[in-house]
């Protein structure tokens, strides 16, 4: 009998109602013949609510224990749509991480889950029950509690299917997968698959309907994943290698309005000077994502590069330090703008595309950075609609 | 180093500056040279809103679910205290059932303790650490999650103070035991000192401080339970064997309106009859506390006996198959007046002396139930607090 692991997040459990709603489903998948093992986040804002509790005792909550406290809000949700379905009827059973020994590397907050004992949800699958799992933790050698990281139910979800070799569905609160953000361009269109590698990029650049270490686990054992709308029919999508004759120029665009870019212009041209700069900008933890400098011209040049918004106060501090205040200009007005495909590895012309749109648009391009499947461009905030409009429809996304 | 067991209530961890507040308390303990050792309850009304919700999805929550889902309660209030006092500067570690092997009996929402692996715990307090352990909670052979019942961190406190060889310390919301509930008589008196037969007497005559499973176990391995005010220096009451010397005639009084009194009037004196009624109420799982029995007259007889108020329709519905509607009557107003003492033990005088107050009082006694260290009287409750009053004058409470 085939086995399905379906994952419902936090908002498709949020009340009882909808814990209700969720058992329903899957009773349906359940008369339909599978073997079902369901994994659940917690209820709604429960883990919001865990951490806000433990800031109001410590401002630097301790990891352990903050990792004991948050996988609570998995083991109410799992218990509460264990004993649903039981109440509809069907027998189901529901197991916190010890329970199946799903065991992590034991790094807290973030964890990654090294195995998990199959045969004890097996032998309860046999006896035909539903079987529950709390999502997002997993306990380590030590029998310490542990958590995958925000999100990290997708990855228990991604990890059950590969280790009970069975069907991965994650279920959340949006209908599939866009091309574009529908928040940001009305006309989007829902993509019918996508291969790991575009979720990776689309997943790590903001877009993030799915947990990037999920989409990872699915590549590395090639499982395909499905993502759709909770307690409904609707035709969702699915993430799987992507099959080579149906490669999309560009399957989609991301956007992210989280950085600022710093400019430091008219310095020396000191190679020791730069070098000192970002590590020391390394050492303070402060993550880097584009650079661009200049070609030096009486040997002065210009060096751009974007850091996250909340770390404007550190990286000011920071610069000031080996550069005059004068030389410093913070743009707070940029837009991240990828676009994201696995067609792009053989098809060379897509950033000269983009480029012209740019053009044609009076886009300005501040920096660009690219990886095999990606191309980014930090463009000022104000063209984020013209940008995304007219890439969207032009590569028909 | 002498290890100490502390165990705090829901009420004293209620909110996060409770939590603060306990965590300075044990400090300070801590600070004069102490083990410790403490077993926390769910914050406040926690175990009650967890109960709600499951009941929200099912009439009848299965019974391994829920013991899984209301066991969540003390894993967040032990995690919030060991990161409170870790950030106070003490080091300190919480754990769960699973983590030290608190093993029951696997009985779902009632279990007993089996097995503590009391190495894991001392070897984190030879490491200098606050060993934080959630209470209510064990896990069974199967690794099943069971609670020991409501109030059973007590139990979960003083199992822990058997295996460790440690002192025991129960934290709550009132000062120590007294004689006398002192919401129903003012000028109680606090007793230093009460044996476990008697405290177990008071516990399940209603005057619950202690969860009686507790105390039975502190009895079986004469374990003294110190029980005091939630960070106070108030001195409280120790539960402990009882000297011989200081056996007072009587200790407390313990009154209960739960129940009601049935008297079936004027029946045949048919020993078959009665057997039946009784077989079949056992069967209905109705409790019956006290029976009295007229002698027969003309071959009739009266039989009084009281059940729980909850059970009033249960009950009448029930006999109705047996006895003429007409010989049934209830009586919704009657109190059980009990007074405990291990004096009774040898002193015979002690219900003689009781009849002899209630006389003064004017106050009729419907039905009498005695054990070797109490009596207990059904009386009308409009009597109540005169009865109060009179008796612990007499025996000075």
């Amino acid at each position: 009998m085939q086995t399905i692991v379906q994952k419902y997040g936090g908002s498709s459990v949020s009340t009882t109602k909808k814990i209700e709603k969720v058992a329903k489903s899957i009773i349906e998948k359940k008369k339909q013949g599978y073997n079902l093992v369901v994994v659940v986040s917690a209820m709604g804002n429960t883990t919001n609510e865990l951490i806000k509790l433990s800031l109001e005792v410590s401002k630097a909550p301790d990891k352990r224990e903050l990792d004991a406290l948050i996988a609570t809000g998995e083991m109410v949700s799992s218990s509460l749509l264990a004993i649903k379905l039981k109440d509809l009827g069907f027998d189901a059973i529901s197991f916190n991480a010890f329970q199946i020994n799903l065991k992590t590397n034991g790094i807290y907050g973030k964890s990654s889950i090294s195995d998990i004992d199959e045969d004890i949800i097996n032998s309860q699958l046999k006896k035909g029950k539903i079987v529950i799992i709390a999502g997002f933790q997993g306990i380590s050698d030590d029998n310490e509690i542990t958590t995958l990281g925000r999100g990290g139910s997708d990855t228990s979800a991604v990890a059950l299917s590969v280790k009970l070799n069975a069907k991965c569905e994650i279920y959340t609160d949006v209908d599939g997968i866009y091309g574009v953000d529908p928040r940001l361009y009305k006309e989007a269109k829902k993509l019918d698959e996508i291969s790991y590698e575009e979720m990776l990029e689309l997943a790590s650049l903001g877009a993030g309907v799915m947990h990037a270490r999920a989409v990872e686990l699915g590549q590395k054992y090639n499982k395909e994943i499905y993502v759709g709308l909770s307690c409904s029919n609707i035709k969702g999508t699915y993430i799987t290698e992507g099959l080579e004759m149906e490669k999309r120029a560009v399957s989609g665009i991301a956007v992210s309005d989280d950085d600022i870019a710093i400019n430091i212009e008219n310095i020396d041209y000191d190679i020791n000077l730069i070098a000192k700069i970002f590590t020391n900008i390394a050492k303070a933890n402060i993550n880097v994502d584009m650079i661009s400098q200049t070609m030096p011209f009486n040997n002065k040049i210009n060096i751009s590069f974007t850091v996250p918004k909340a770390d404007t106060n550190d990286i000011l501090k920071l610069l000031k330090t080996f550069i005059s205040f004068d030389n410093i200009k913070v743009d707070e007005n940029i837009t991240k703008f990828s676009v994201v495909g696995m067609g792009m590895k053989d098809s060379s012309g897509i950033a000269a595309r983009l480029f012209e749109i740019f053009k044609e648009n009076n886009i300005e391009i501040k920096m660009i950075t690219t990886s095999e499947i990606r191309i980014t461009c930090a463009i000022d905030s104000k063209y984020k609609e013209v940008a995304i409009s007219n890439v969207a429809k032009f590569f028909d996304l």
